[in-house]
């Protein structure tokens, strides 16, 4: 049997890491990359400087490159679920040819891995198709969580829901009853829809990084200036990540209070 | 000028600490302890506990107790404002007394900063009165995050939403076109009106401590084991700290996908 620890590191300040985290580096006789497109060449050497910063002693990694993907499939789901089953089978190849039995191999989890994040998801598709090997997560600083540090606000109102979901689904509409709302995975700024409407914006890009760019605001007030400030940040470093907070005034009310 | 640090120490486990939490923690001149009723003794431990392994040197805790509450007021939000106009002119007064100007104090809280928890709020507060206090939020692991990766699930299904709630909410409803709901703050259970629908539940108690209890399957099949094994431990114990993700089956899609 192997072990696999997917280890959340935070979403930009190495400082960002836990003790737990740390340990569980350096518990790993080698640390896995699932390679993925776009800012992946940064994220990697985030990683590297993570690991050159606290692993004691040498470590090994291991690129798992990513399988070319069919986006010209008339199966367009079918043609997704391929690509995952052929990652995860390329995943486990390397995991049992480069850790002895009863090692540990490590993934390191942008932010937190239980949120947007599909390694998971790849280790449970793994003992699913038979392979023995064991996993652990441990988890870590969410983008989220840096960008309600940076603003020093609170993610929720006072005994109030908190709903998270991606730039897409926004675009789709308001979730309905919710007014406060984190939105994530956004190429394009889906809450600019609502600037009619009374909601404050705290966005953030490139959390936790020398990069940082943090704005806040009456959304109608500051949406052309993220709008400006994302495209010139975006187009000199060629790629970003960015996520905000909406917050709709009044808060609507339960029923029952 | 004096500066607060509001620094989130994760939600049990003290290895569950960022670097960046144990660098604040030693930059501290003094904490603070908003003293809360139930609970308080063992956290304040836990609290202890976390600065005797972290800070190297000695350091200074001031308890702030809590200011009584007009619990029989006719008018009801005018007494808990009242309450924590209160709360924050202690912690003021404490923070101008026991810190030098241009000295550091720490709050630790709980979890992480922004969810469920005053803190930042009692800061605000306290500028908004005038105060010449400074402040810095430190995020930390929060107990949802915990509860996930202790269950090793994710929090949204592939690109899918997710709403964290309380467990008041909960009871008022199920909340509209989510099917990934994390409920908080639950004094019962909210969750056993929802037993007849296909939902499968990852719940956890006391999560990060060794007395973490993890229970996860299909609603209605654990539900009354939950119920049993959380009245117990809550009667052992005194007190009980729980958190569930509910996830319903099948995921219903945005109108756009
Ligand atoms: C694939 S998801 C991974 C999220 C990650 N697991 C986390 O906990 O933050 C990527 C999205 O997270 C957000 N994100 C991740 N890191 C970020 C950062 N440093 N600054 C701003 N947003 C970030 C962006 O919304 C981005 O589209
Ligand atoms: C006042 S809120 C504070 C939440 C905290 N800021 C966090 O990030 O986890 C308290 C609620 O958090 C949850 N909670 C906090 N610590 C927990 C733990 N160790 N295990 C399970 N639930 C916990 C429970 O739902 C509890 O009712």
């Amino acid at each position: 049997m192997r072990t696999v620890l997917i280890i959340g590191v935070g979403a930009g300040d190495p400082e960002q890491v836990t003790v737990q985290a740390i340990n569980a580096m350096n518990a790993c006789d080698a640390f896995f990359v699932l390679d993925k497109g776009e800012a992946a060449a940064e994220l990697t050497e985030a990683r590297r400087a993570l690991c050159s910063r606290y692993v004691t002693g040498s470590y090994r990694t291991v690129i798992i490159p990513d399988p070319p993907r069919d986006r010209a499939a008339a199966d367009y789901e079918g043609a997704v679920r391929d690509w995952r089953d052929e990652r995860a089978r390329l995943l486990a190849e390397a995991v049992e040819r480069e850790l002895p039995d009863g090692g540990v191999g490590g993934i390191l989890a942008w932010g937190d891995p239980a949120l947007y994040d599909g390694t998971i998801r790849v280790l449970d598709s793994i003992r699913a198709a038979g392979h023995d090997v064991g996993y652990e997560v441990i988890p870590g600083i969410s983008s989220v969580q840096i960008l309600t540090a940076r603003h020093r606000v609170t993610l929720n109102r006072v005994a109030g829901p908190v709903h998270i979901t991606t730039g897409r689904r926004l675009a789709a509409g308001w979730p309905a009853g919710c007014s406060d709302v984190v939105v994530m995975l956004d190429a394009g700024l889906a809450c600019s829809a609502y600037r009619d409407l009374p909601i404050d914006i705290y966005w953030g890009a490139y959390l936790g990084t020398p990069d940082e760019i943090l704005i806040a605001g009456r959304l109608d007030a500051v949406i052309d200036e993220i709008a400006s400030v994302r495209a010139e940040a975006r187009a000199r470093k060629g790629w970003i990540m960015d996520t905000y907070l909406l917050r709709l005034h009044p808060e609507p009310t339960a029923s029952s209070d």
